[in-house]
């Protein structure tokens, strides 16, 4: 496939307009390879040992959801470098979608929400509040990656989930006004859990970030390389 | 004693000018109440909660960590109605140190490490590197909160701590160059994670903080509210 | 009334989308206290004395003109503390219209030309021109607060009027353009006077606007508390 | 005289380095003229009858407080365009000293002092206090322009005075620990009045300046041109 | 004709709604003369020798391309005072039409496509691109400045020609796309060469400009008044 | 020798703090290759081209003067890619030394003045004045581009040069003072050539900073790699 055909068959999937401002410039294809595109791996960040599995699949094009170049550089070092090596040296595309990809229709979200069975789905500005039939410990050893709760969660009948770092205080009056009786996302910070008017499930980003980009590649028939950040629980 | 006298004395526990910039104008006196100073209470954060306890035991001067106007208002509503409405009602003044407090001796980080018992200080821009005695078990369940633990911790003889918020790419690289074999903070973000250089351990901001305020009430005879966020680890 | 009832009424009174820009988040409920409303009263500024006074009527509501929090605060004390000790306290809840009170109907603006009986209103971006029938000692002399020509007058039958401080060249050429021969308003300053292309009565900032206050008061059954800055004039 | 021994006369005057930052360019030679300086004029602002009157005297250089030109201009028009004709036409140079002469050693301040016979003089960062023998109305009359008083006068044996609009509640406390009964200033604004720490008489900012200028003038032989804003009180 | 009626007749020829953002301001009646306007003179610039000019020939209105008050100014000297010494004594106006004048109908652009006798033209953001009949020598010669060559010409049958500082990237790429083969232009930097997608002819700003404030001068039966920079090629 | 010794070398050719401020982060080791230098090359801009030929070298080095990422980049596309994709796949590192190399001994500047043989040399704040004894014809041979001259040279006994896009009036005057009867440079914008208090030459870029890189190369043994973007005058 032509590299033009391939960025509209993405503009299909995931709508540029569909981003927040904030990344402006910051999806799309973000390293430009090769103009044609056989081979097609797609993963959560390009790191290091993601790019070079790339490679040694003969990729011509890398889909991912974080930009390695997010704040906007004057200067190729260390890790950056390296990655940019790779990719360039073998002529690899590495194409971006972020929030556009949070929002699309069967983008970060809904997999996510597929992933512990939500039904009867309301869509906030940013993820879904949906029904689940799941037990507590069911939803979580899905996620997969062990949580801290924040506050006691005395039913789950209704979850919000928002994929990435989803625990603003709009979001969880959102989320309210929606029925949800826990809210699940990441990265929850002490000053917003002073305020928070739900009980919230706080998991790992690549846990609830990853089920998107590995159910578009089953979709597309990419191949997905999986590399979460290794942390374990302690107690 | 007079409110002019505790200040002085509080300038002399945290000197202003040790803090961060960002907190111009929103350590010290906060808010005013009585002229005289008989009954002090200190806690980490002005809840609702320590604020009425704080009231229960008549005191006329609180000491915290975090300021409930950190963000300028032109309103006062809702939980911040809350709050002022007790400190006002009963003249209750409130006093906050924050970055000032974290680098000052026999701070937030000094308690921190005091607790986990950290010999051959160094003293970073922020935080303390020492060597540890004690089991990794052992620091974890000092800390008292669970942690989540990212990378492999192959040994902990020499450990980084840092109250708050501390996981700056630029603090890990100055801890490494300290001997740190573990950094010890709270809230990793995952772009952040994407690029540690040691392995870390995140507790919450509260565990972390806490012992600072508990550590000075004591020496200074005030009395700590302990109010710590509700949360747990579930696996 | 219900709180939420009382704040449709004052939409209905001043629409919040009339005010000026630099008004957003400084009008509206301001102090938020109980829930129901039974006693209301009034000022034009929220002094020390006026909300002693208000607290003395029992009253669950003031409503003025000038917001005590202009400038975003990080803290509280002085004459700030002592007006918000008095409101939380209370729990008089604390309701501010400005510029979109002096644009309403019946608003700032209204009640002055009623005061100085003008007829045949034009409406200017802000304040208004009518024809006056009265001598222009007795103008002065319902305005109450002794004023300071600049220029001469040589007629008085058409005078514009602006509440507060209305002094800007903009509006002095829209209300000559509206027929206006002489300029009432408030705190002209010195390199504006150089400029102003018709006479201007400098009255003050008081005399103009509580006018306004006053006759929604009694159009509402409110009780308005007067307190003018002490000040005369002397030659 | 040639225009450099000139403007290095000026400097020695009111020194460039005294002025407030918002001066910057703003202070010094704004129009260019003749070369040669032998008939000065001053006045305090640059008015169209000020230019015609100081060209009918043949003056080459005119010094005033106020430029014509604080607000960047991009277009010369209406009254700009008529005092920069007669100045161009007439190769008359155009000096302004703004809050260097307010500061400067027998500057603004200092002949305003003068005037109302203050002694034991303390300079605050802007403006003087000092001791009056005068009885209040023989101060007004000096003064010139009839008064607003602001609050009770209760003792005048100590006054601050502040040329132009010197009304800032950072000045008044100054004032105060100067010992201050009453402050003397221009353009009190309604939102101070409501904080004010002393008793204030408020002028005209053409009365508090304009002494300044006459008194210079008359030290150098130079014409002062007497253009005071037409303005009177009434009750 | 009344100056009122020459600014009517001026916003036909240039509208100001196509001027460039960074023009607000900055055209139209730049300097305010006489309301009788009789005697119209044209130039590209106003420099000393034209305003001279253009007071000897008696006229009334100067129309100009660039502003000489590009940069907001709070002094008038130098140069600057020289022109408005000349303007403002004369009571002659000028008039400034520069972006709007490039994109107008019979404009700068059109005029200098005229020049080299461009037809089929298409129009760009800025500039137009079309057929050429002319040897290419032919066509410089009609320039009459000499010119810079950059890159290799291999054809000149369809040219893009931008009045001004016309080599931007964007502009040449949209060029390429209306089938230019070469770009006309001034003041091509260094860092814009490296990347040229077309052959690019650097003439001077003046050869570009003057041609349309001829034609129009020589429409509106005014008197064009040339003044180009004195300049020539060596090798 | 190792990379680490290699930026120690460069520092004291061209120290950093010489650097105007716009350079900041953008001069320096600006794409990070290998940690052994053996082969070093050199050359104004890193074109295609020159990247190339030093990949053909082996070299492990490139320094230049100017950066390909002057403006921060989220995306690597088109010409940088082309330039990126050879340095890294080559494990070439990339140095560039810009403004602080201008000012540097043995710099741009001084090579430039060392081409035309200046003498008697008077450092400005950027650029030389100096004593020229050849003809003007044979001064413009040895830059080797062609040049515009705009105003006319009477006398060529003393010569500012200006490596880059030097023409601005500050820097004339500067000239001007040290005796300067022309100034060479490159980049002359119609704006200021309005203004120019003296003859200007105005060369290309290239022609006036590719000396002081071959200059350097030839002193430190590397290869200077030259490319002269394409360009010719004529009349």
């Amino acid at each position: 496939m032509k590299l033009s055909s391939f960025l509209n068959l993405m503009e299909e999937i995931a709508p540029a307009s569909l981003a927040e401002e904030f990344d402006l410039g910051k999806i799309g294809l973000i390293v430009e390879g090769a103009d044609e595109i056989d081979v097609v791996a797609a993963a959560l960040d390009p790191t290091p040992k993601v790019v070079q599995s790339a490679a040694a699949l003969g990729a011509d094009m890398l889909v991912v959801h974080h930009t390695p170049l997010f704040t906007p550089v004057t200067r190729i070092s260390g890790q950056t470098a390296r990655i940019l090596r790779v990719l360039l040296t073998n002529e690899m595309n590495l194409f971006v979608m972020h929030t556009n990809f949070d929002r699309a229709e069967q983008g970060i979200n809904d997999a996510l929400a597929d992933l512990i069975e939500l039904s009867n789905r309301s869509y906030m500005s940013l993820g879904i509040v949906g029904d689940s039939q799941l037990p507590l410990n069911e939803v979580i050893r899905r996620l997969g990656c062990g949580v801290r709760v924040h506050g006691t969660i005395t039913s789950n009948n209704r979850l919000a989930v928002v994929g990435g770092s989803g625990f603003s205080l709009d979001l969880m009056e959102e989320a309210v006004a929606c029925g949800a009786e826990a809210f699940i996302s990441s990265e929850l910070k002490h000053s917003i859990e002073r305020h928070i008017p739900l009980p919230c499930i706080e998991a790992t980003h690549y846990a609830l970030e990853s089920p998107g980009m590995k159910a578009l590649s089953e979709r597309m028939g990419w191949t997905y390389i999986d590399d979460p950040p290794e942390s374990h629980l302690l107690v």
